[in-house]
Formats: C-alpha cells, structure tokens, sequence
C-alpha cells in the first residue's frame, strides 16, 4: 500500500511516499518558503535527486508540483495518483477531541477548523493541506495523525491547571502536549527492545524539545502543555519562565504583549544566550572557552535533569530512558551531560557506547546500569504510516 | 538583648518583642487593615492578651500605638523605648545586593527604594516601616533581613531563565527566590537533629508556598522566581503554569493583561480548583465526597511530589525532606500523600508519627527510612531576631 505523508506548515511543505507494511520510502522531499519569489523544493528517490528554485505560489501549487514529479516519465515513481491508497496527514492540535487517528470527512475538518485558536500556526496550514491533498489524491483515503493525541492519556493532575474551573471547560485551557508523534513511536521501539520497559522518560531534543513520562506505553505527563513553548529550553524559545516575568515586562519595562511573545518564542532559549541557536555551533564555541554558550550548554542540560527527576517521581522510579531526535541522536555531549550525577536514579553511561554514531536503537549505559539509558531514532513519517496503515487494515 | 522584630505589609504591621539570646518572646500581635475605618489590633504578652478594633491611619499610627502598649504602665512589658537595642525589619525583596543581613543607614534605604519595581507589593511598605520606626525607637539599631537573601546562594543554572542576556544585566531578570528566612530556619534546625543532612528539601506550605533544594546548607534552587507566584499550587496562587496561557487569555479571550494577572494571583491556585482557598474546608469537603476539592488535594500533592523529584535530581539525591509552615506543619493528609508511591528515592512515611500533632521537630518516617521525614514548625521572627542579634554582636 502506496501511502504518501504530509506535514504542512504555514510556508513548507515535507512529504514522503512510504510503502506499507514494508516500510519502504519510495521518494521524499520538502518545498519551503511558499508564497515568495523562489520556493526551494526537493524531491528524492532511491536513484534521484532533485533541488528546484521556483516560485510556487501556494500549498496547492506546491502539492500538484509534487504530484507531478512522482509520476514523472524519468524520474516519477508511479504512474496514477491513483495508486496512492492514503494520505497520512500530521495535524498539530487535536485538542481533546481526538486521541487517535481518524479518517478525515467534513465532521473532522471542522473539529480542526475548531482547534485554529489552539494553534493559530499550524492547524490552518495542516487543513489547508488535507483540501488540496483531497484535490490532487482524489482517489485516496485522507488520514490525520495528531501531535496531541499520544498525550491524551495523561490524567488529570498532569493535564490541568491551577486555573479557575471555567477556564477549562469553557475555554478549553489545559496542558495538551506535543511531539506525540515522536513519543510514541521512540517508547513502542524500547519496548521491543527491552525486557523491562513499564516506566519509561522519552527526551526529544529537535528543533522543539520535549520530555515525556510513560507507564506501560502510555504518555503520563510532558513538558510542553496548552503551547509548544514551555518546558525544556529550545532553539529559540525560552521553555518554562515564571510567568511574572511577562506581567514586568509590560508593566514596567514597557515592552507590548506581542514584542514579549516574540521575545520569548524566537529570540530566546539558546539563541537569547549565546547569539546562536544551531547547537553544534554553540559546542564548538563552549570548547573554545566562550563562557555564555558554556553557561547555556549546562542551564539546557540541568533542565533536562530537573524534569527526569519530576518524571522520575511521577512513575516513582524509572526502567529507561530515552534520547532522541536531531540534538538526542547525535549529541554525545549532551547526552553525557545529562546524565551526569544522576546515580541516584541507577544511571550509568558508558562512555565508549556514548560515543559511538550509528542509525539504529542502541543502549548506552553500562552492563551494570540499574536504569537503561536508549538513543533511538525517531520517524514521525514511518509512525504516521504505521498508523494510516493499521487504520486503513 | 530585647529586640522588636516588625513585617509591615501594605496595610498591616505583625510585630514580636524577643530577648535575646534567651529567645524569649516578651510580647507579639499585629495591626491589620491600615487606613480603613476600623483595624484590628492584637497585643499578647505572658500575662496580658488584648484586642482592639479603632482607626488607625497609617504605619506611623501603627507603630506608635504599638510603642504605648510596650510601655503601658498596666500592660506594657518595657519602661522606655531606649530599651529596645534593635529592631529587625522583614524585607521581602533585597534583589541580587543583599545575601545578608545588614545595618539600616540611608544607602540600604535607597537600595531597597531601587528595587522597589521587583516587590511593588511588598518593599514599598517595608521601607515605610523602616522609617517609621527610625522615629519611634530613635535609639534602636535597625536592621534589615531579606527574604531573598537565603537563596542568593543559588548557581545561575538554577537562577537564569533562558531569555536574552540584557534581560538579566540591564533589567535584573532572573529568579530571586522567596521565604528565605523560613527555609534557612527549618533546614538549620533540621542540620542540627539528623546525621546526615548534606542534601535536605524544605517544603514550605502556608499562605504562600515553595520548596528548595538545600545542599549542605546553601539553597540550590527554588521553586519561585521572579516573583512569588509561581512554582507550587497556593491557596489563590496559580503556581506554575505555561505562559502561552497568558497570551491565548489576552490575545484570543479578550482578557486584559491586568486581569490575567489578577486571575492567576488571586482567583487561582486552590480558590480556583474548589471555591475554597483554606484547606482545611477543603479536605473537609474532599472527605465529603466533593469531587473537584479532591482533584485539587491530588494536583497540590502532585506539584510537590514532581518538585521532590526535581530537587532529588539537582542535589543527585536526598537525605532528608522537610515539612513546614502552616498546612506542612499540621496537614498529615497532605504529608501522607505527598509521601505515597516515593519509594524510589527512599521515602518511608510512619503513619502513626504522621498523626501526632507536637510544636517541636519530629522524625516522621519509620525506622528503616532510607531517607528521613521531618516535621518542623517555621519561626521566621526568631530566625530574624537570631541574625539581628548575630550581626550586632
């Protein structure tokens, strides 16, 4: 079964042509910076490459140029849009309307149409692509995955807040949860992996970055809550800050709400102390002596440590954990950081496995390491498949 | 050595007489409802107990009336105000200048005048309560001790929010830490009764609530920051909360910024969650059967236990938690909770010294405890006249 995933965003598209259940990823690609002069787009195959600069106007210019290329005469990969059977669609917020994956129909568009104040960033670009996904798959079964939904098991103490009642139930203002995706599908590999795996932390440090607690494969508790912008510290945004600081700098320094969110989502985290927000120029500097990337590196990695004790208390008491996604898979530095002074909770890195870089699932700690500790690549693509996949069978 | 000790609050003065060093409490009460038609005066000695409801202006007025019951030739416990050697001041916030206690003199004055922007509620009648009672015992030393101050020992991974740098240097953002003087008293005493005590966490339950990691000694972090409402559930406080709520109430519901702030403060927290903000209702209610002043016990018990865990992973484990001020003095119900499921850091909870209520540190764990459990009652007006007294000698 031919599945084609699209994860939209307000000015990019990313696809992949997966086959299921073999697994195979036929082609993939992305277009970003939609709606200027030149759009970048690529596109991949097992034997081609592509890179374009063309202006693609829109999400539906961009999705019949990518449908194009797949049935190109020399370098296409099919020969009908018709043989797509389903596109797998990521959807950022589900609210507390979907714990699973759904076959989209007009009832569902109209949930995610709902759930725009909830994400004014991201739902928008996501239904826009499941209309035009609808146009140029005519044929196919459409298919949304939320971000949300693995976190919809967390229980209430995890999920609300200490807000009036009518917040909740009338405005809907609770933690949600986000990097569902990636949470699922890194915590389902370390249960195939290891013999005890009931309570498990799963660290995702990407571009965003998260950390959730899971029981017996279900999200417990999570650092990102009603916003994907608190929690642990990112690229550019801040993670967890004491929300005076935002009534101060209104009301007494002067800043508009607006300048503050902006401040704290895209010129602050790692960026907001160091001038940088790609981590592997900040590690270059800190080994250089440079005392703010080196301040930055330990105040990323002590809330990291902070939130695997919290999570630690939550399951009281931990089997694994997990590193993943871009920072996770292939920063040792951080990894080792982390894990530092940590024998309280039975971890014991090996450092020489630290150290080692490779594609696939792989235990890091020593062979007397009370605690597991796991790099394990993350796929949302390959989740997002599997999951059209099981839906559709 | 007699000393009066004074918290002024904007519209209250709680004030004690104490000799030192025999930590004698000669008299104590307090005048609350400054400025309006009636306030109420409290005046307690060994012998003598009085209350009063007159109109009483401002805190000169105050301060005054309370020096002609100190020297009442029927009630009063003093001949004259040139016995009284010091005066201690409560100040709430001595920014990044003060980890110590210090002599009043004008350059104090103007430092706490200065922060006045950080503690708009609190210093401003701190000070006022400063010169004030300059006039009224002319001859006494006065002292000031900040609440801040115990934490000014914490490292900046712990005191540095991920924001950009100017926000720390040119507008002194960062977490100050709060109740320092309560937290410093209870993990003394605590020092002083365990055998190890390298690694203490101090939980402080009252009308304001926080808890620090304490490593030999010095405060590591703290569960407030900027300001004092963040951090754990309080009876009208939000506690910690994703600040993307603040931008959604404002940007989305329509709220006034100023309202949102007033919501989290003082709308918030355990008023918000059940309609209650004492506890004592509360858990009377949750015993009743009411299902959302049970939630609300379970999220106040869960903040905690997550904090527990956090501060485990800050100090790499922990000898010793510590239960203090009103509600961790007397809520075995909250202990017990906060307590259940922690074995993995060695928490062993007796049940039974759980239930005995005393006025003096207790050992609340059973024998075979790995990490130990105390009970201690706060006494932030003898740790105040103790370091009033140590900087004068």
């Amino acid at each position: 079964m031919k599945i084609v995933i699209i994860n939209s965003g307000s000015s990019s598209i990313k696809y992949q042509l997966i086959d299921m259940p073999s697994q195979e990823v036929i082609c993939s690609g992305m277009i970003d910076r939609i709606g200027l002069e030149t759009s970048n787009l690529t596109y991949k195959t097992n034997k081609d490459s592509l890179e374009e600069r063309i202006p693609i106007a829109n999400h539906k210019t961009g999705l019949e140029k990518i449908a194009q290329l797949l049935l190109d005469q020399s370098i296409g990969v099919i020969k009908s849009t018709q043989e797509i059977e389903a596109v797998g669609h990521r959807v950022v917020h589900g609210g507390a309307s979907f714990s699973n994956t759904v076959m989209i129909n007009d009832a569902i568009k109209e949930k995610i149409k709902q759930l725009f104040e909830l994400a004014p960033l991201h739902n928008p670009a996501n239904l826009e692509g499941i209309m035009v996904a609808e146009e140029v798959f005519a044929s196919a079964k459409q298919v949304a995955v939320f971000d949300t939904a693995f976190h919809q098991t967390m229980p209430e103490v995890a999920y609300r807040y200490a807000i009036p009642n009518y917040l909740l139930t009338e405005n809907k203002i609770r933690a949600y949860g986000f990097h569902g995706t990636s949470h699922k599908y890194v915590s389902e590999k370390a249960i195939g992996f290891l013999e005890k795996s009931n309570k498990i932390i799963s660290i995702h440090l990407g571009n965003g970055c998260s950390i959730t607690a899971i029981k017996d494969g279900k999200s417990m508790d999570h650092s990102m809550g009603f916003g994907p912008m608190n929690g642990l510290i990112m690229g550019t945004r801040s993670g967890d800050i004491d929300q005076s600081v935002i009534f101060y700098m209104v009301n007494t320094l002067g800043y508009q709400l607006s300048e503050v969110n902006t401040v704290l989502q895209k010129q602050s985290g790692m960026l907001g102390l160091t001038g940088h927000s790609d981590l592997r120029d900040i590690q270059a500097n800190a080994e250089s002596g440079d005392v703010n990337c080196q301040l930055a590196l330990d105040m990323n990695v002590y809330r990291i440590k902070k939130y695997i004790g919290a999570y630690a208390a939550v399951l009281n008491g931990i089997d694994a954990i997990i590193f993943t996604a871009g920072i996770g898979e292939n920063s040792a530095y951080i990894r080792e950081k982390v894990c530092q002074e940590m024998e309280f909770l039975g971890l014991k890195l090996d450092l020489d496995k630290n150290n080692i870089r490779s594609n696939t699932i792989r235990e890091i700690n020593t062979v007397n390491s009370k605690t597991k500790i796991l790099v394990i690549p993350t796929n949302e693509e390959l989740e997002i498949a599997t999951q059209v996949y099981d839906l559709i069978n």
